[in-house]
């Protein structure tokens, strides 16, 4: 592979290759798309039986959703406005034979065939709650709702940095509930996932942050929600030190969500809401960048934690 | 719902609103796309760890690739000549900020935005062991490999029937090696998952299979592969007993992705490949059909093997 001139990108690479060459990531050919070993898959179940652990006493209910979801209620976000270049369409063949022989045609001539394909009713979901809010349209149970989440998210951003995957887990715990349930499950989370990461050896430290909103208009929106204070992450190093990565993130939205969704809370409020996402591919690539490849000489009181 | 004059769509209906009823399906608003319950996800985990142990004597290498795979290596199966209506192709926005603007003017006249984007280099995975094969090119090691899969995957196939997801995952073994170990890979899984399913009290019995191939062409290569025996299923009543469910399906595939992907045995031989494959969803409910949806009545023996 050629070494970048960037000292970051450099660093990203040689990372990567490490993981390559340990057999901890299974290249694919397309940039941040890698198959995970036995040993990485471990170490990600292994932390999030730690994060159930931690949350076990909020009761949460428990759903985990598909990689796709319903196209329309994609739609009802504002993501293909905020962040188009991230999505993930799913699009499909539905022709008749004569369109598909003259599909495989194109394809056979090298031609772009993708065009003979048509959109279906699904999209890749972008970030882990997506699928929960138009599953809570109405009105909340009094006390709100705090959901378990799971899934594969998608994001198109192909990239050597072995941490920016495009398809990688998300553990969130959502809370939906009055402004101060919100903020509160915010806090606590932060606090809590803070404490987590020391406890494994990680050296996390939480920073204000912004989504990546797309383009010219982009900038003032991510400008406001750091003005506002409601995005914060834990950065890790794991590739560079230089560049720490976010490997938890904590999103307050105010009022979005209930908005785009329709849901109440008990008293007839609009909803609030407010995540924590723990990125786990990037947690375990922070576990292994700082205790090593062999998760059997992993210092002891991270083993225990670990239950390893 | 309206309930369908064909008496097995009527069963599907049927049993998927009991599904939702009963809070272990969640609904999207897109047929055969559902989040799961905890309860729902507690099942399937119970049964892959009995997989697991059925298949620890094989000593098998761990891989778990994401729900996503190189649209170069899609293209090197013949996934798009047989199976084109079931794909599904990922695309995304990869224009400038005038393109967005223009796009997001045809989103809000309710024109097909879907047509600004462009295919990325991925596609959804068609089935567990696809990504494995690219990644097994080159000589295999004396003995060939086995090797343990988990995925999401994809197929375009919206129904009422709720065995039949677009979404949903696979736990596979696959065999690389030569003809015999193939052969012997499948028929040790085939008999050994009949005895697991009848173990928990499912009452599932093998049956010849064909793929669902497109077209006129297709169903030739249907003939063909029945014919050859290549395709065992093992079938479950699950909505209806008139029409039974595979849960399980096993595929000789000959030297099919041997040829596709330069796969060798150590001899120099094109390695010829077989897979067994769980439907993992399927699995859950056949056994939710089968005896409730509270797995603490669950029959005592069935509690024990999957150690409720």
């Amino acid at each position: 592979m050629c070494i970048s001139d960037d000292p970051i990108t450099a660093a990203y690479q040689s990372y990567l290759d490490e993981l390559v060459d340990a057999r901890l990531l299974i290249p694919s050919g397309v940039d941040g798309v890698y198959g995970r070993s036995g040993t990485f898959e471990d170490i990600i179940e292994r932390f999030e039986d730690y994060v159930t652990e931690k949350g076990a006493h909020l009761k949460p209910e428990v759903m985990r959703f598909p990689p796709i979801m319903n196209r329309k209620h994609y739609l009802c976000t504002d993501h293909i406005e905020t962040f188009p270049n991230l999505m993930g369409s799913v699009h499909s063949f539905m022709g008749k034979e004569k369109d598909h022989l003259a599909m495989i045609d194109k394809k056979q001539k090298h031609e772009d065939w993708s065009k003979c394909l048509d959109a279906t009713e699904v999209m890749l979901v972008p970030a882990a709650c997506y699928p929960l809010y138009p599953a809570s349209t109405g009105t909340l149970p009094q006390g709100g709702r705090i959901v378990d989440l799971r899934t594969y998210v998608f994001r198109h951003e192909p990239s050597v940095d072995p941490a920016r995957m495009q398809s990688f887990r998300q553990r969130e715990y959502v809370r939906l509930g009055t402004p101060e349930q919100a903020l509160e499950h915010r806090n606590y989370w932060l606090k809590t996932a803070e404490g987590m990461l020391h406890a494994v050896g990680l050296d996390a430290k939480p920073v204000v942050a912004n989504d990546p909103f797309f383009g010219r208009g982009g900038r003032v929106m991510a400008a406001t929600q750091r003005e506002q204070d409601l995005k914060y992450e834990l950065v890790v190093p794991v590739a560079t030190a230089e560049k720490p990565t976010a490997v938890v993130s904590t999103n307050y939205h105010l009022d979005h969500f209930g908005h785009a969704f329709d849901i109440k809370t008990s008293d007839g409020n609009v909803a609030h809401s407010a995540c924590i996402g723990f990125g786990l591919e990037r947690i375990a690539l922070a576990l292994f960048r700082k205790h090593g490849f062999e998760p059997a000489t992993w210092p002891a009181e991270v083993k225990k934690v670990l239950k390893l």
